[in-house]
């Protein structure tokens, strides 16, 4: 089934251990879409500047990832320039320019509205939330956010929140969220603004996912999937949205969504992202295929599993 | 097999959220002793002072444990006061006293000499590498360091490595001992200086199983157990020994010591240092039963199986 995803398309100049390149493509929906594309069909709604051409449209179109929900404005291009110099887990931002971003209006196409699966990327949960209520259809709404928006813009991100099926965050907001350091029960409080279940996202550590529904056969509320152990990790920017695109396409794809689907949506939540940060910006996402990302699945396995 | 431990035997006065304890039973031996002794024998090497009487004597008497090698020295047992008041995953030390422990000259009772693995518990690495020496016959040698000893005593503990077949060590002391970030490069360099097996410890993100050899049956040489979330943890001290006495008392109960059987152990470790939290001190240990081990490892095969 097909995923509507908003967010942010972008420019990021990148600086890393492993070098630095300048106004590569990025944003979370950029890296959402095409992690979600290798499962199933994706539509981004989005806006870009004068700067976003034929080349980027391509890496989209290559991936058969439906655009007509760019909006094209005069001006440029959400922009980001951070760097990972200290620690390969926390970005250092050094300059933010919002540009076309700034005005940013969703406007849903209409070829669009019969998707079923719904992501919210990381941008004002205003506009997250007016996008929820244009697609009062979808069978399933995922979300992130993120520090800024917890901390600042809380009473429009519960809003969303009551909206949201799965909620994907890292430790330090889902503990912010809550205000509770203990993340059993910072789960349980974010789960009771709304998401049935939680994604909280450890870096290198991996993912726990929390549900308070037991999606129908009584297994384990909890699920925790690894990340994969890397011998270089060039570039972690998009991680985290390539995971939500791994997890989230790969539960589009699935008729039956019982908690067996919710896990192997980590595995392979775990595996795009793992992916995404082997080389720079959406370099190694662009260059994959499906038989390299089921074989890192199998490989998943094997960390993991007992037998 | 039997293991024989070298390490502390010791009192801890511990602050943490939950509350506070006053010279509590403590001391990594102590830890790892009881831990181990719910898979196979298990003979402690330590010194304590003359505070140590049989109240204390009769927690290691109730696990079946072998006490002779506890040496009783005039003056007061090895002292540790700390707190976890900011982070549950790093100690601060408010106090430590040697105290009989500065002049321990472990001695090996005749009755050890047949001990087929042996511990080496954090402690000088001068007095691990005598104890190592004098157990020539041991089948599998596994041990610990820490920070302080990685930092300033170098050239002795690279001789202890030597003689390792695992070690168990955290992130940190990985990266230090290796002096890189990468934790795969980390742990390969670490592997290089002795032991084949290298158990990397994540804190409340479970351990990370190195294997330089493949144990025979060409399975995956990097294995993740995961930590389970809890409610709440009362007490950290003691989750590594714990961990570390889970694992090799599990392999020390084992005839065929092959991938599979380092995979349970991995979790074993983890149900074990999962215990140990869960009360001050060694409470939990000392209350603990096999059902209940076994019951969680089966929560932490759920926790993280697809199936």
């Amino acid at each position: 089934m097909a995923i509507t995803v908003v967010g942010s398309v972008a420019y990021d100049s990148i600086q890393t251990p492993a070098g630095r390149r300048d106004r590569c493509l990025g944003g979370a929906a950029t890296y959402f879409s095409l992690a979600a594309s290798f499962f199933t069909d994706v539509r981004v709604i989005a806006v870009v500047g004068e700067d976003f051409g034929a080349e980027q449209e391509a890496v989209f179109a290559a991936r058969n990832i439906d655009t007509r929900g760019i909006e094209h404005a005069s001006g440029k291009s959400f922009f980001w320039e951070g760097s990972y110099m200290e620690n390969l887990n926390e970005a250092k931002t050094h300059n933010t320019e919002l540009n076309v971003f700034a005005a940013f209006q969703p406007k849903i196409p209409q070829a669009y509205s019969d998707s079923e699966f719904l992501f919210l990327a990381n941008i004002d949960p205003v506009l997250q939330r007016r996008v929820r209520e244009a697609m009062p259809g979808v069978k399933l709404v995922a979300g992130d956010t993120m520090n800024y928006w917890i901390k600042d813009h809380r009473p429009a991100l519960l809003e969303v929140l009551k909206g949201l099926d799965i909620l994907l965050i890292n430790d330090t907001e889902t503990r912010m969220l809550a205000a509770n350091n203990n993340i059993v029960q910072a789960a349980r409080a974010v789960m009771a603004l709304g998401p049935q279940s939680l994604v909280v996202k450890h870096g290198e550590y991996g993912a726990t996912l929390f549900s308070s529904a037991d999606h129908g056969n009584g297994a384990s509320r909890t699920f925790r999937a690894p990340a994969l152990p890397l011998e270089e990790v060039v570039d972690p920017t998009g991680a985290g949205d390539s995971f939500a695109g791994g997890f989230f396409g790969y539960l589009a794809s699935q008729t039956v969504l019982d908690a067996a689907a919710y896990r192997r949506a980590m595995f392979y939540g775990s595996t795009m992202g793992s992916f995404a940060v082997e080389r720079f910006g959406t370099e190694r996402l662009q260059q994959l295929t499906r038989a390299e990302i089921d074989e890192r699945f199998n490989q998943f396995r094997a960390l993991t599993h007992l037998d």
